[in-house]
Parts: structure tokens; sequence; C-alpha cells
């Protein structure tokens, strides 16, 4: 029997009890063995639950229980998160996780303890919940460079423009109906502000090129700017609206951002809605691929642990070789970045703004904002020639970058 | 060096040759050896290609040199296809494969001998091309049950049907444009008429069952009736018509058709457009995620191959648990499976139609449909009671399923 310990029983968490329990017959057929929860970490207590009797608030009563071969931590944050997974690491124990907090911020040096210990340090359910984009990157695109990932990352966000989007509803009326279904929290600083998909193409950007990206160094916009004249605008471009982490390799550089883009109609992340993810890879040889799936909720994001977990069971006594190497990734300044810009302009008067941004389209409003404002789409420019151009104006509502 | 020899020198095969030398770095790093191509069997010459040399007609030359451990088979067909693979397996060479029409018909033989002799036989890229759904569903949703697979998993039949929603054009004309534009075969009967969805889906489900489903079983409709009439019904449904091949496991039992059927705007298959494939799953706890991607194609398909090579390298040693076992999944009567249905009439007189099909909705006509025939969409109904109360009518102009 192989035995595991939870740490944190939140919803993840006891989300990973659950679904190791409801699927046994299934784990006894592909690992050949049982796989048991045999102690749960948590400062609560669970009176009533099927796992009452396995919860401890004692660290040291996983860390120091030699039965206990793989950890699951779902706790969340980094403290005291990665201290009492380096603990598990280094005693020996494989580690799976849905943190993306701990890995953006640790992963570097928790993968080398796994390699150096020859365990496993697994992390599927940090980015995409239910969708195996970590382990895709590994070994389905195997032997070809990824040239770009491209990425709706968090359901929060993705169901606030949605409904922007679909209703008309403003920013803060989607907002308070995404608190009220539970899709966002009390506190949406983490997802609307983009922070949340900053720590997930961080981690994928990391794969992708085999040494830390560190996340602080990712420009991040969120989306409480975007309203639903926006929206207009995107529709009569034939695009969508979409908080995107992207990394784009060209020239040995790698550019990677976080911000609200106009998704075009004929792009697979323009159909992906509500709170759903989707994720774009474009490969040197194999072209445009997405994935597509809850990028969250409780079962999808604990299948993702278990998924880790048999992966860790079928390979006690080895390391699979996975994860990014000791180094850094340091993006491309956003200034050289290069994307096409939808900008709104108060007035009526476009004369200048035409001049200026030559090769650009118009984009006419309609009903309140006919007559208030204009807009115009560019070609691809560097970003830092579009704020130099648009330096020359003071009447500048927004940009949206495409 | 690990010396590979490719079998059959056409669209894939050259693509396989083409994405080893370009992938030489990142192959060297990720393997720690080198990956060459030593041998090409076809019965052609190549005169002026870089490969020219390594062309031989003599499978022997490959059979009998011990210096090649992975075989790549791209003949297509099972006639020789069949007898050199099993040769090169018996030889305790890994083989790797495109051909869906080989694995369809005679996976489970092969896949049992390379258990007993250690080795591996592997076929990423004999459905979905570039998408890594064979080995994703091996290892990305370990640990629970798959409920569904449903895919679009022909790109010339959903570029066709594509252009018929788009444009409105015929059936006839889209075959012949999508022939033109080389998307299509001269003879197109293998995709037009679902014989190639058949296999694809015949192999995804053998893989979810673990043992055989053989393709002849399965229900197998094409497109070549499909009218533009369709289409605006579609519409109004909100929905799209899409040929797909699908395998539902519902009280141990598994469903498997291919067929044309209305897919509502909320699935995700929706927005599948054009030569794209798109590949739904459903599982027991994460629920629904779709892999996208280019279903078929020179480089894609290679890239897959290369895949499944890269996984034969790091596993020289052993075989890698994979496929299915020996047995036979039968799939339930078509009969016994549970649609919705578009029914569309002669003639504008309801009442009796709507009067058998009672919980039906009624979609009106457009165009020059109107006053000319009408529609129903019926509520679940088991095929054999549709058919049925489909018995009672000589003015039945189509059924589709839903």
């Amino acid at each position: 029997m192989i035995k595991v310990a939870i740490m944190g029983c939140g919803t993840i968490g006891s989300g990973v009890y659950e679904v190791i329990e409801e699927n046994q017959a299934i784990l006894k057929k592909e690992l050949g063995d049982e796989i048991r929860v045999s102690r749960i970490l948590d400062l609560r207590e669970f009176p009533g639950t099927p796992y009452e009797k396995l919860v401890t608030g004692d660290f040291s009563a996983i860390e120091k229980d030699p039965e206990i071969s793989i950890v699951v931590e779902t706790m969340g944050g980094t403290k005291p998160a990665y201290q009492f997974v380096k603990a598990c690491l280094l005693a020996g124990k494989h580690v799976v996780t849905s943190n993306k907090a701990l890995v953006a911020a640790h992963g570097t040096e928790l993968l080398q303890i796994a390699r150096d210990k020859n365990i496993n340090f697994l992390f599927e359910a940090a980015v995409g919940g239910g969708i195996p984009v970590i382990r895709t990157l590994g070994t389905g695109y195997a032997g070809q460079e990824i040239m770009e990932i491209t990425g709706i990352l968090n359901g929060t966000t993705n169901y606030i423009l949605t409904e922007m989007d679909r209703r008309g509803t403003s920013f803060g009326d989607a907002l308070a109906e995404a608190q009220r279904l539970g899709y966002a929290e009390r506190n949406p600083e983490a997802d609307v502000e983009g922070f949340d998909t900053c720590r997930k193409i961080a981690i994928l950007t990391s794969l992708v090129t085999d040494s830390e990206v560190n996340f602080e160094q990712i420009h991040t916009e969120g989306i409480t700017k975007i309203d639903t004249t926006d929206f207009a605008y995107a529709k009569k471009l034939n695009a969508n609206i979409k908080l995107v982490g992207s990394a784009v390799r060209e020239n040995g550089r790698v550019a990677v951002s976080v911000c609200p883009k106009l998704i075009p109609e004929d792009n697979p992340l323009y159909g992906v809605s509500g709170v759903f993810n989707g994720i774009l890879i474009r490969g040197n040889m194999l072209g445009v691929t997405m994935l597509y799936g809850s990028g969250a909720g409780k079962l999808p994001t604990a299948s993702a642990v278990l998924a880790d977990i048999i992966e860790a069971a079928k390979n006690m006594d080895r390391n699979v070789p996975f994860g990014w190497h000791e180094g850094q990734t340091v993006p491309e300044p956003m200034e050289d970045s290069l994307h096409r810009y939808l900008i709104r302009f108060k007035g009526s008067d476009s004369a200048k703004a035409k001049a200026v941004f030559a090769d650009a389209e118009a984009v006419s409003p309609d009903g309140e904002a006919a007559g208030e404002e204009f807009a115009l789409f560019t070609g691809v420019m560097r970003e830092k020639d579009m704020q130099a151009a648009a330096a020359q104006f003071d009447n500048i509502i927004k940009v949206i970058r495409a």
C-alpha cells in the first residue's frame, strides 16, 4: 500500500481525498497497489467527515512518518507551504502540489532537491486545473521547440469578460455576479489584477525555456479598466477581449506578458468562454494546438493532483526528468515587444491621430460613444514606438493590445 | 547514436526525415544522444534529395540490420505494412507508426508482441495528427474513468462542412474545392463516408476500454447526404453540423458511432473549423476537456511521430505500459443508443408528426424550403424508438442526430 499525506484540507485538499477514495478500483488496476490517504494536515478539525481521524495539526507527524511516501500540498501561499514542502523533499518524500505561488517562487530550488534526492516534485494542478498542460508540454511536444504559449489561465476573469461581452454588463456588476456565484473571491485582486495569470505563465515559460522566469519581471495588467465600449470596438474587429498570459520566443529571446488582448475570431482562444481555460501552444513543427477545459474547481484540480500522485507512484525510485534547471530566463523588456493596438481617443477630430498612426485602420464607435470618441487599430508596432507616438496626444482614453 | 529506419517515403515519411534533421540540437539535448535516419524503405528512388543514398527497396536491409533500433512505418494500409511491422517487432525493434488502418486492424496483436519483446509499439500520429491525444489519454487523465470521447477526427470532412456552413456551398462544390486545395483525395470515399473517422474512434475507444473495438462493428455514416438546408435548420437551433466519432460509456456499456451530428454552440467542438480537429474528453472527475489542433499535414503528423521516437529512445530497454490488451469490447447496438434527432418532413401538414413526436420542438424552415417542408427537433430518444416512430411516415426527408 502507498501512503499519502495531504497538507491543507480546503476545497482542493478534500477533493484529492475524494478522488482517491472514489477511484480505488482504477488506481488498483493502474498501479497494482493501493493508494491510501493516511494523514491530513490542517489546523481545523473536521468532525463528521470520513477523514476526521486522519487530521493532525502537527507537521512532524507527516515529516517523520517513514511510511508516508507521497505528500500532497494544497495549502496555497508560500508560508508555511515552502518550508513544509522543502522538509518533505529533504525527508525523501515525493511532493505533488497545486500551489502556483509556491512553484513560481521556489520551483527551481524544489525541483533541484527532488533531482538530488531521486524523487519527484510535480505540479500539474498548479496551471490549468484539470487541463494536463504541464505533462503535455513535457512529453506530447517532445523533440521540437515551443515558440509560443498563450493562455486564458484564469477562469474568474474569463467569466467576468464573457459576461461583459455577452450581456453588456459593467466590470463591477460582472465581478459582483462572479462573487455571488463563488467564482471570485471577496478580495478579487489576485485574479482581476492578473497576478494569478502572471504566476501561471511564469511557470509555463520556465518549463519551455528550461530556466526560471522571475514572475516579478513579467509585465502584468489586469482587467479592471476594461469597459463595455471596448467590447463594442472588439466586435467591429471580429474579435473578443481576453486576459491572456503569453510567452513568445523569437531570435533567442522570450517576450512574456499578462494583459487583456483582442483575440480574433479565427484564434481558437476566441471561443473559450465563461470559467473555462484555454492554452494555445505553437511548436516549430506541429503548428498550433490548444488545450481546453476547467481551469479550476474542486474535482478537476484534484484530478490533476491524482494524475501526479500516480506518476510519482509509478516512479517511486527514480526522478523522472521534469521541470526547469537552475539559471534565469530574463524576459525581453516590454518596450521591445511587438503588438497591434486598439487606441481609443476622446473627441471626433481624428486627423492628427490618423497622420501619426499612418497604417492604422479607423474603427467607428456605436451608440453613446459615437461623436464622443473614435478609435484606431494600428499595424504591428514595437511597444516603445507606440508609446512614443501616443505621447503626442492628451486625448487617449485607452490602449488595448492585440 | 540511435539509428532509425523509415518505411514509406511519402508525405509523412519524408516529413519525419525533415523533423529529425531540423531538430538535431533539441534531440541531442533531450536524449543526450543523436538520432539519425540510416535507412528509408521505398520502391521509388529520390534522386537529388538529401536522403537519396539511404533509400532501399529491400525490407531485409532494415529487418536484418542490428544497428537499427527504431523503425517508423508511414506506408499506410495494411499490406505489406502489417507484415513488415510485425517482422520488425519480432526482430526486437521498436516501431512507431502513423497508420490508423494498421492499428485499428492489428493493434491488439502488435501491442502484445511489443510487450512480449519488452519494446514499444507507439502510434500517436495515427489519431489527431499533431494533437497528442493518445499520450494524454494514457497519462494526463490517469486515475479516472473516461466517460466520453467525441472527436472531429477528420480534417477533410470538417473543411467541407465548414465551407457548406459559412459559404452555403453544396457538398459537391465544397468537396471539389477541398480536392483542388489538396485537402481531399481524388477518391474521397475514406474521408466523406466516415471510414477514416471510424478507425480513429475505434483506436481511441480501445485505449479507453482497454480491449479491442472492432471497427467493423461501429455504426458509420458519412456526410454525403448533408445539404445546405440542414445547416439552415442547425443555425435555428444555435448548432453546427460536424462529423464526429463518439464513444460514450454508461452502465458498463459503450456506445460508439460515427455520423454527422448537431453540435450546440456551448460545446467546445462547435468552434472547431476548417481542416482542424478537436477531441472532447469527459472524465468522471475532471469534467470536459478538449484538445484542438492540426489533425493532419506533413509536419504536425511528423512531429507526433517524432514524439513517439523520443519516447522509444528514452525507453530502449523496457516496454512502457501502453495500449489495450487482448479481448473484445462489443459496442452497444446502435438501436439502443440515445440521441436527440432533427427530423425533416416533406409537405406542410405537421399535425401527425407533432402528435407522434409529442415532446419535439418545431423548427421552421427559411427560404426555398419554407412551405415545401418542416422539421421537428425531438427530445432524447432511443434510436429504435425513433426508428419505430419514423416508420409511420412516408414523407421523412432526413434524420440528423444531436
